[in-house]
């Protein structure tokens, strides 16, 4: 029988948050304790946290087979490197696509040197999409895939708007017009005094929305538009052998911070079972991922 | 550089056919020839073979790397046992799912003994459909999967149908009807004299249809309803830690053997980086089914 795993979290915003609700769901792990930065830990300790252990640095808690990283995407490299190399399996979301290649060079490196496992860009775009584009790729090889995202809000777009000069809130939502394209619905709650205007063209004339159709409107308010639920439909019309027409077609619709943190502690419990090394998800077997008897797992879902 | 791999077919109907498409569109694979039965090796050789050895037994071909077993689901034990001792790899779409876990374990042994790879049940269902179901559930682990199939061809059903007594020629079609239920429509030409009252009957009474709504037509010749396309649509509504109603839908229309044929190349790639043994689908690595070099893949898909 395989022993409990302790898992500690690394940060604790929303998707430290549903990464515990998973840890607690799951009957093989057992939170180890949170590491927060030293400005979190002077605040009021949310309830749930109540008889977790809270800590500044991950050296400070007892016994840790793999840690969570639910720190901002540019901050996992240095947080990985540094809890590899203490012989701690990692576990990121790591999102920027065209790093994904050097950010597993990095850790792999790190990762053998020390005994242990990263597993990279564990969420579901990278991750669990990426699965998916995978399999309809060798299922039928020649082709077009497009992955539509939305509706839902864009973390990335949603800061890009947030950082502009006269932006008190702003919410960027990702609409899907077909074929991999996306209109962009950004919202934006001003500063006293700041010119709608201005704004507007600042962020049409950004690089994050300068690609895509763009809509900026002013809200007396951004909060009471927040909502987690997102989207995806990737879709593939293809060949098999000499036979086109292929059609496959996934779809889904969810709480954007809940599946992620469900991804990723799916992801710690397979990193127990890889060679020392960094991983993106499609080089990790699907049955790692899921808890229980390897032939009743099986017998189960083949 | 890998080499061009050599790869034998193992059985030349439907499955083997689209198998030889699939392996001429693959870059890194070749056809090493054809394994028919004696009774085969009597008739004209069809076009698409005319530079490719044809032969009774695979020990005569010169050097194979791996075998596809495009033969019945009964005979593939026997099959693979044999190819196996060879030190040859095998792929089969074995397809009885209660049968799989003791398929692979009698594989298992026999392709660790001999140094070799059987990757079973790799086909669309078993095969790309079980890794979906795998994917979904470490998604969100509480809650039911729905495998729904159809509209199409049911190969099982329509054999049971053609083996009753009176039963010149059969179709069977699986309709789906929600929530993994199924319905059977059933289609019979008629030998001379035979009583349609009484092969309906006997039909419905069958195993194979007693558990399901099934419906029975005689129809004055069963060829021109044939159709190859087929179907699945597989839903999800469940639970990522402790966040309800995470919906996860696939859905795919396709040609049924082409689509067979081509995963299972995709196998026989894959089986050449595994260590020995029998493994099915969803104990592979993604990335190990697909063509290219890895790095460039994850680039292109995660």
């Amino acid at each position: 029988m395989n022993k409990v795993k302790k898992i500690a979290i690394v940060g604790y915003g929303n998707i430290g948050k549903y990464a515990l609700q998973a840890i607690e769901a799951a009957p093989d792990m057992e939170v180890a304790g949170i590491v927060r930065r030293p400005t979190s830990l002077n605040q009021p300790v949310p309830k749930e946290l109540a008889n977790i252990p809270i800590v500044g640095s991950i050296k400070e808690l007892e016994k840790v087979d793999a840690a969570i990283l639910a720190v901002p995407t540019r901050s996992v490299s240095e947080y990985a490197k540094e809890i590899l190399s203490l012989g701690i399996n990692t576990i990121d979301s790591f999102d920027i696509h065209g790093q994904i290649v050097s950010l597993r060079q990095e850790l792999n490196e790190v990762a053998q040197q020390h005994n242990a496992v990263a597993i990279i860009s564990a969420g579901w775009d990278p991750g669990t999409d990426s699965m998916i584009r995978g399999i309809l790729e060798f299922m039928a090889p020649q082709g077009l895939t497009y992955t539509n995202f939305g509706p839902g809000m864009s973390m990335g777009h949603t800061v890009a708007v947030k950082s502009k000069a006269g932006v008190k809130d702003a919410l960027s939502i990702t609409i899907p017009i077909g074929t991999g394209l996306h209109r962009r619905m950004v919202y934006v709650e001003l500063e006293e005094g700041a010119d709608f205007e201005e704004v507007k063209q600042s962020i049409l004339e950004d690089p994050y929305f300068a690609h895509d159709e763009s809509h900026v409107f002013e809200v007396a308010s951004v909060k009471p538009l927040i909502d987690m639920g997102h989207g995806v439909v990737i879709e593939r019309k293809a060949t098999s052998g000499q036979t086109p027409n292929q059609l496959i077609k996934y779809e889904m619709r969810i709480n954007n911070p809940a599946l992620t943190g469900q991804v990723m502690v799916a992801a710690a419990r397979a990193s127990f079972k890889q060679k020392p090394g960094a991983y993106t998800m499609i080089e990790v077997p699907i049955i790692d991922y899921i808890y229980g008897d390897r032939e009743e797992l099986i017998k189960h879902l083949v």
